[in-house]
């Protein structure tokens, strides 16, 4: 199975395509969206939802996982991380994938161990279970690590706590 | 000019197509895009997205207005509200339209005199100040006052706060 994972934002979205064959899941590709700061909001939804649709063309993942619902400081940047999340969801909408939502804590719990880990052990765990060969950036590195709680959720639910951390 | 006015929410997506000739304003269309219950928040995404784009081919609208942050109890109805408007922005933006955003007091002050109105006094000036021939149903009755807004601050933004309730 193909997923699309996302950790979508107005300024910087992380993406990753992840594939499992047996019992392996391999990164097909991962990376970021970047939006300018001197774009504007309906500037940034457009170049979201068009590289998303143009990601989703180019590797045809059949399913679509996603960070729920994260803290932030205030109503406004909730709302903006709303619309940057509705315009992500909506490409993958637009191509029928089913979409499921995992909370932070879970995602940090599946791939470090426990749900309070800080984003660089995120990302030094990511390289260590997917086989990279370097640390990804901290937004592609939550992308992969939506995708790898989404198998993990999904072929073997009881075995996420097992998840430890490399020695 | 003609306008698309927008009170986007998940469930209840208020719209309305106005267009001033002279210095008469007129509702050209009006009403709420409904999504049911049952329907999941993808869903409701490709429905609002879908048919603000469907207004939008069929009016030909050259810019468009939505209300600004509004207050709501907590951030994940913050980030719901803003997934619904980003699909609704989005679909605006991919028509290449320019778009402006008005906070829910200005547009009550706009259209009832002060920022404090309530909803049944906003119904009841949209039919008088547009002439309808009913009171529309409340999220209608927003995005037409949202967009009279519009027109009252590009014509005239001093007169915003002469408008008077009638007699």
């Amino acid at each position: 199975m193909r997923l699309l994972a996302l950790d979508p934002a107005l300024r910087n979205s992380g993406y990753a395509i992840l594939q499992n064959e047996g019992s392996k899941l391999g990164a097909i590709a991962y990376g970021v969206i970047r939006n300018k700061a001197q774009l504007s909001m309906p500037g940034c939804l457009l170049e979201i939802h068009r590289q998303i649709d143009e990601l989703i063309r180019l590797h045809s993942p059949e399913e679509c996982a996603v960070e729920g619902l994260i803290y932030v400081q205030n109503l406004r940047t909730a709302m903006t991380l709303g619309a940057a999340r509705g315009s992500a969801l909506l490409a993958a909408a637009q191509h029928g994938m089913p979409i499921y939502e995992y909370p932070p804590r879970r995602v940090k719990q599946a791939v470090v161990g426990h749900g309070t880990a800080q984003k660089s052990q995120v990302g030094f765990m990511v390289r260590s279970l997917l086989g990279l060969t370097e640390i990804p950036e901290a937004d592609a590195a939550d992308a992969l690590a939506i995708g790898w709680t989404h198998f993990q959720m999904h072929s073997s639910p009881v075995a996420v706590h097992r998840v430890n951390r490399p020695i």
